[in-house]
């Protein structure tokens, strides 16, 4: 709730127990200027879609968001194609905010990112990590126009990621759990990173979850900096 | 199913539909030395917890692990303490398999490695790694007095991970996520290990979800051998 209150999203009800509404009245005068709903617990449970619901519930504002690719050049960001599992998308969101990456590019056929286990999984980093829904070849036709811009993808026949330069700005591409990369957005990648396993020559799982992978790619961007 | 029937554990019954028999003649006759019972469909959906259930099921023998103070001395090996997200165990699980961990322990009081979901989000490593249950004290005591042994743990406060020498074995301790690493515990701990945010300035998400922080920090001590 405190990140909710901290961020720009735009509340437009706010549903709580007379518990909450008590506990909380430092925030209630200093940061919210709308009315609050005061209901029971019961109620709460019937409208949250969680097992355990929190003392308090939110209906806020979809934010639509936009992006520059003047801005998105200089940056490091994450493409997600076709990803469809929305506690693999929520925990992406929170690795994105754990490493600095603002901005997270998914294609048109991916999970909503305002699906319930999406927002959870995220743990309130939602409300400040910006995800775009683009068509992935204009979106890479468009990245690919940019003198010295780097796109990286994750492939079985990749590089190992941990000998390789990686810039400090550049696209991410992760692929889906169950089909990897295609061939079409295979082409815009510059190069093919790849996570070893060990030891090299035993037979071990086929891949690792995705959201297991892209938090060590970008804990490898991130870790030359320390 | 492959990585089932590649492992030492016992297959007690066999249920597939007519369409999955068909299809895996060479399979049953190479390596099953049991019959299969052919269920329809309708059925198999019934008996498995699954939304949508694969075309066959497998009852099997819930292996009993055991393990030596000798052997681990040697090896990397991970502790979570009082993990009981079931998808997190199965994820570290899978994480184990892919950066050649054979043995994870838990704490009594973690959830059981053959819950459905453990099974499922370990996407078939649960057969070829060692999940044991022990008493955290006895267990630590034991191996605290080994020689040259070395026991990390994940704080917040701890020593930036990219930067510190770590060894090729040793024991990992992951708190549960909403508790962290208990007092007890911590006593056993030699070097406090932290995967630094970025930037250091930025306020972002308090923490990495367990599987990730497991994944970041078995690839640091991995990465060094390549």
């Amino acid at each position: 709730m405190d990140e909710l209150l901290n961020s720009n999203i735009q509340i437009i009800d706010l549903l709580a127990t007379k518990n909450w509404i008590e506990k909380n009245q430092n925030i209630i005068s200093s940061k919210l200027n709308i009315d609050i709903i005061e209901i029971t617990a019961d109620e709460l449970k019937k409208i949250s879609s969680l097992t355990t619901p929190n003392e308090v519930f939110a209906v806020v504002k979809q934010a639509e968001f936009t992006f520059k690719i003047d801005e998105i050049k200089s940056e490091l960001s994450l493409f997600l194609e076709s990803i469809n599992d929305p506690g693999n998308l929520g925990t992406i969101i929170r690795i994105a905010d754990w490493f600095g990456i603002k901005n997270i590019f998914c294609s048109n056929d991916s999970v909503d990112v305002y699906n319930p286990k999406v927002v959870q999984a995220s743990m309130g980093a939602i409300y400040r990590i910006k995800t775009h829904y683009v068509d992935s070849i204009d979106f890479l036709t468009e990245l690919n126009q940019v003198d010295n811009f780097n796109i990286y993808g994750t492939f079985l026949e990749g590089d190992f990621i941990y000998k390789q330069e990686l810039s400090e700005s550049g696209l991410i591409i992760m692929g889906s759990e169950s089909h990897g990369i295609s061939k079409d957005i295979e082409s815009f990648i510059n190069q093919k990173l790849f996570i070893p396993n060990y030891p090299q020559d035993l037979k071990t799982s086929e891949s690792l979850n995705i959201s297991v992978a892209t938090a060590i790619v970008c804990s490898e961007f991130r870790r030359k900096i320390f």
